[in-house]
């Protein structure tokens, strides 16, 4: 099964496309959707909204794997951030494709082994599940391989029984 | 012209159309999108987004007007609030529509003369500015409207020399 992971950023929003069959993970895609700064907030949504639309229908994703952001410095940045997430999570509501969410220590403690793991440490590992030719710098891509790669290490496991991936 | 205000709401998000010239002004529709509460957040978020796409296609605002939430009492309410605004914005954009946002002390200054005014007050005056047969409960709606009317009594006094309204 295909999962797509995003991490969504008030100036850009990473994603993460990985097929997996609960155990072995493969990369198929990584980047980050950076609208211009000078457009406006409705017009940056509307890049990000498209740009996730997209991903869905090249890649077809049988599941949505989206940082939860709760832990938000304070309302101005929570409510910036709750925009980006709002136009993420309605990509894939339209799209029919189920959408998961992930506390970021659940996130660290599944693809670390610790709730509290630094960037490099989820970027080293990221880089070891999907066995990639070179390490990863920390950033946005890792941040939203290591939701898909919860997702995958969690209910994907369970759902590769009936959605059998098709990785390496 | 034609002004959609729009007051999104965690639970409620709160819409009113007016019909201005920037002087008078006429009610056309007012309502609340409220999604079943037992719908999971991105299809609650695809249903208001529905919904606002709906009451553009329906009533060709020439303009959108939304209130601005940075008052949200805690981050995670914020963050809540901010999905709710991220559709709508997208929905404004999507359909070409420009987009204006109001702090509430701006909406409240504008329609009652008042920053701080209270919601009976400002619900009063909607009343009053729109000239209705009978006072509204303070509300969604009231307050989507007193969005919309902020509008019109700024922008709207301007840009009804180029696009004329049609009041009564």
């Amino acid at each position: 099964m295909i999962v797509l992971g995003v991490d969504p950023g008030s100036q850009r929003t990473g994603y993460g496309a990985v097929e997996t069959d609960g155990r072995r993970h493969r990369l198929l895609e990584t980047g980050a959707l950076a609208p211009p700064p000078r457009l406006s907030l409705p017009e940056k949504l509307r890049a990000i909204h498209d740009g996730v639309r997209t991903l869905i229908e090249r890649l077809h994703p049988d599941a949505l794997a989206v940082e939860d952001c709760f832990h938000a410095q304070n309302t101005r940045t929570a409510l910036v951030l709750g925009h980006v997430r709002g136009v993420v999570l309605l990509a894939g509501a339209q799209a029919g494709v189920p959408v998961h969410e992930y506390p970021p220590a659940t996130v660290k403690q599944q693809v670390t082994g610790h709730g509290r793991a630094e960037k490099q440490q989820v970027a080293f590992m990221v880089t070891r599940l999907l066995a990639l030719p070179q390490e990863r710098e920390p950033g946005d891509a890792t941040d939203a391989l290591a939701v898909a790669l919860c997702f995958a290490g969690t209910q994907g496991r369970e759902l590769a029984v009936a959605i059998p991936g098709r990785p390496r």
